[in-house]
């Protein structure tokens, strides 16, 4: 297995013109760069090499390989680190000579799960598309779903500091403003893993990507942060990793709820410097105030 | 043309445990409905009528149905109201009995254009996925591209109310924090139409599908303030609805900015009580400081 990391651009100079009260200037801005990523799947059916393009996402440049990695995990196109022979950023073959492409080949003996990238994909279950289905498909494909995992009792005060933290290692966010993040925590609070991206999901994707090849997963003692808000797609990647404490610094949204609980996940939202609030609730998770 | 609008649930209340430096209490918390919504179309092709699943989105229950006409619309998958034959939420066959489901049925002598719903939608112009292939492909379909609009002048102060306005406007966002709005103001910075979704997409389609429904397309005598951060999809909608300046409370993308130029259209970040930036700038608009 030979990962390669391109060289990427995530931020661009812009000349801007900043108006204040009455007062017009012009300044150099910095802006999180947006460009398409095309993720190209090819494996080995009836003894024939396929090619096949996955999926086209906006993303910030950087950390690709982590990306296109973790998103074909998160949606169980593959079930593991050693599915993979070889993933690698490919320039492209026109006057921007960008590198938005990843190209994954797969082990000739892995023939990975193309149904889920469907997009009719939650219809397919019996009931239709109500919640309730959503989060049983997604409970078939999870790989760490039956998994015994570890107990802990974590004081309020380690989540209180762990805003903070993301904000200081967020050395782009600084600049443009611009972008989610993605924080991987242990359970003493110290951050390990830092992701981010112009979409949520993209960031979750790095950070789950570089664990899966960094041969970390399950994420069961870790804590995840989000820096925005969460939605069921996000508990839904989180899941997927084996992760089981998961906190928000903005609000959860009712499945993202429904989901947490009937995986077992502690979900902590509105997370501040001395307050937070507890959506769900895991069995091996204590959260006591000091 | 007929349009019936579901009475559903966009708000959900919850018990929630609340921590707050070191105490612990129990309280009814309400947060945004996040549900999937399949848009389903049918249309008449060699004389047959196909019924076709187009879309599965994550959204808040609550304008569905301009939602789906919203996402056909920007999508380039419908060119006019006129297409439609008809559209109204479906109640699903199961348990729940839950609305998950709209149906939009196409007038005989129309026949959709399905490319655009191909996932692999920006890899099919000549450059692959580069941001210059991502915005050429947009050019070609937006309805309004090459339309001669008004000119206009308009004070930094105008501008400078909208966030309020919108804070104000937002009644489901003071009981959630979770939602992202859409606004659509004239130019003296009137608000004319509010929408909200967990995702901002969707709060945009939503915004387009009502103004379509309405006759008020092209939009080009009004601003749109996105509650959030501009990226390149929320661009291409505002593009697609001819709507030639946009205001954002947040930060914009290096590709937003670019498309932005490319479509002449005003592109303002950043937008505060008493500041903002100007990322791109239109010809027919002129911003003076009082």
């Amino acid at each position: 297995m030979e990962i390669q990391y391109p060289e990427l651009v995530s931020i661009k100079q812009m000349s801007v013109q900043k108006i204040n009260n009455t007062s017009i200037s012009s300044f150099l801005d910095t802006l999180s760069v947006e460009e398409p990523l095309e993720i190209r799947l090819s494996y080995v059916s009836n003894a024939e090499r396929i090619q096949k393009n996955i999926s086209v996402t906006m993303r910030t440049p950087g950390n690709d390989v982590d990306l296109a990695v973790g998103f074909l995990f998160t949606e169980g196109i593959i079930t593991s680190f050693e599915n993979i022979e070889n993933a690698y950023g490919v320039k492209m073959n026109c006057v921007s000579q960008k590198q938005n492409i990843v190209q994954v080949d797969l082990k000739e003996n892995f023939v990975p799960n193309l149904m889920q990238t469907d997009r009719n994909f939650y219809t397919t279950s019996s009931c239709g598309v109500c919640g309730k289905s959503s989060i049983e498909s997604i409970k078939t494909v999870s790989p760490f779903m039956n998994r015994a995992r570890p107990s802990f009792m974590i004081k309020a005060s380690v989540f209180y500091q762990l805003p903070e933290k993301l904000r200081k290692a967020q050395s782009d966010f600084d600049s443009t403003g611009g972008l989610h993040a993605s924080g991987l925590f242990n359970i003493q609070g110290d951050l390990i893993l830092l992701t981010e991206d112009v979409g949520r999901h993209n960031a979750l994707d790095k950070l789950i990507g570089r664990s899966l090849t960094n041969r970390l997963l399950p994420l069961n003692e870790h804590i995840l942060l989000l820096s925005g808000r969460a939605s069921f797609e996000l508990i839904q990647k989180a899941a997927m990793a084996g992760i089981s404490i998961i906190a928000a610094i903005g609000a959860p949204s009712s499945l993202a709820v429904e989901l947490a609980a009937e995986f077992n996940i502690t979900l902590l939202g509105f997370l501040k410097e001395n307050r937070f609030n507890i959506y769900s609730s895991s069995h091996q998770t204590i959260i006591v105030t000091d």
